[in-house]
């Protein structure tokens, strides 16, 4: 096993990277006799029990939602909550969020907010999760017009990357994971990018040690930034590249045509496009982004994107202020910058060429 | 006008207590261009234009609530956050709070939520909100089942408490604030709960002067214990005398037989009845608290109570952890704890005597 923390003062907690975690009792440090676990449909019958049986004999309840991001809406949050006052549970009481990052997002918002926050802990199961939203303290559900528009800043009290339940997770789940890791790569590490240049066939092969060392590396990277600025006043949302683009595509996928990261893997593309199309970066770094995006197995075209859409979209994401929408660019590979959207017609050009 | 401030480091915002507060547009420091009023249906005809006049050419947009502690919900919550994002309002924008404490509680609820956090001001217009729910950043919505169930920990940037608007307040909703002013007389400043034994008539005849001091004494104590403990961990628990058995008292009346601080009235009668019954202070004190708030016109009996009702509701107080039920009793005048609910018995016969 492998740990860091996510260093924010008394807020601060662990990270435990490794196999076989989810069934160790000495893990889940919370000293309430009240837990609830949220787990989804597809999860629980896999992984449930274990979690039961490390948790020993305290009031366990559990909670499983349907699958899916069109299910993290304030109704699954509303269904939480009531599940939490029917057993009565108290102040002390804590939250485990079992499954992938719609779990984790939904269960962290609902733990924030039952009786202003309790305590919840993560135990993320897909490999996006274990590197991205388990980790940071983000939490929320998405507003029908917008994604992740309802939320709050809630740490976890302490994050269990249990590495083999990466074992029964489906390829295409998989890549959309990959895409958050090369992503810490394009914003912050050159090197770490180059190392998943070579890694990326490894890594898709479920090679254990290469995604210990990803999971590590990523987890490492988010928490030293989210450290830094944990409410994402300046540096966290360098965090948000292809998220911008990825988050319009997703709404007018309707959540169900793209898994977040196919939608962030076209978003990254898109956001590299730019950054070349305004002199940034050059062609070749470009390609390479695009080449391991491809080599993750993750898109880089689609086909029906009306870009129109897809800007005017933009205007509703949360970097926007009233200078405009801001969007994560690229300098060079491993150096990301917040910077205002460029003019319309270079977007419409950007996006119109990754539609098929 | 007579300001103070709540000290809480990088969240310290300032109170400020006078008449004509609403109309001065220098007291809205928001730098936001995008502001939406929250208000009710009763306060709107009142007091929105002048809040809309004093903010000038911005891009102000308004919600209309019912009036009611039964529409402090959930639903309540979406549709204040539907109408920001239909306007597309940023992480930027400013809600502005004009009303008592359920308008207060659920707008501050969602400047907490919406985006993960944005700004917002309370400009309470009744007693209750002025001297106690505008101040300290508890925010909330109402479960079915149980009061302040969801909610946040969220400080607004300001509060205006405009003496003026106490004018238009009806007589009845005038003693349900007294009972919070009460409230803080019997926790910390046996001084000042002499002072109200003398100034409660000119009090209750909205002498401006007396209100004034009795709204920036109530603030001060307030903001003291609040900058001591925000997050009610240990000391700011004393500001819920009387709520544990008041908020039973609420749910079982269904929202609507009592206003808020009636409940509370008779839930500091009833907790300074069991503080005498366990012998913490004598009889004499119960007495005066008693004689107080009956001068306030506020109840210290009711009709038709139900004792295993009203303690059956009180497990689900939000005090309530792994060891049991808390209640903030009183030591003496001036002094009040948080102790461990006494036995049962004693409990239920406090709660029957005060059942005609």
């Amino acid at each position: 096993m492998d740990s860091l923390d996510v260093a924010l003062g008394a807020r601060s907690y662990p990270i435990h990277i490794g196999p076989g975690l989810i069934a160790d009792s000495a893990l889940y440090t919370t000293p309430s006799n009240q837990i609830l676990i949220v787990s989804n449909e597809v999860v629980a019958p896999l992984y449930l029990s274990a979690v039961r049986a490390a948790l020993g004999e305290r009031d366990v309840q559990t909670v499983v939602l349907p699958d899916g991001e069109r299910h993290k809406t304030l109704a699954t949050f509303a269904s939480i909550v009531d599940r939490l006052v029917d057993s009565r549970f108290h102040r002390d009481c804590c939250l485990v969020a079992l499954g992938g990052g719609v779990v984790g997002d939904v269960t962290g918002y609902a733990a924030a907010s039952f009786q202003r926050g309790v305590d919840f802990m993560q135990v993320p199961t897909t490999l996006l999760a274990q590197v991205d939203s388990s980790v940071g303290g983000k939490t929320a559900v998405n507003h029908p017009r917008a994604k992740n528009m309802i939320g709050a800043f809630h740490q976890p009290i302490a994050v269990l990357a249990d590495t083999d339940t990466l074992k029964t997770l489906p390829p295409r789940e998989l890549a959309a994971g990959l895409a958050e890791v090369i992503k810490y790569g394009v914003i912050v590490d050159a090197e770490f990018f180059a190392w998943l240049e070579n890694a990326m066939g490894k890594l898709r092969a479920l090679d254990a040690a290469a995604l210990a060392y990803a999971i590590r590396r990523s987890c490492e990277i988010k928490a030293a930034i989210v450290a830094e600025d944990e409410r994402e006043h300046g540096r966290r949302a360098l965090l948000n590249l292809g998220h911008t683009f990825g988050h319009a595509l997703e709404a007018l996928g309707g959540y169900e045509r793209w898994l977040h990261g196919e939608a962030v893997a076209l978003g990254v593309v898109l956001a590299a496009r730019t950054s070349a199309a305004m002199g940034w970066i050059g062609t070749r770094e470009c390609e390479r982004i695009e080449a391991l995006i491809t080599k993750a197995g993750l898109p880089t075209t689609a086909t029906g994107i009306d870009p129109d859409s897809v800007l005017d979209r933009m205007q509703l994401d949360k970097k926007a202020d009233r200078k405009g929408v801001k969007l994560i660019l690229v300098e060079q590979l491993g150096r990301a910058v917040v910077s205002p959207a460029p003019e319309r017609p270079l977007l419409r050009a950007v996006i119109a060429a990754a539609s098929r």
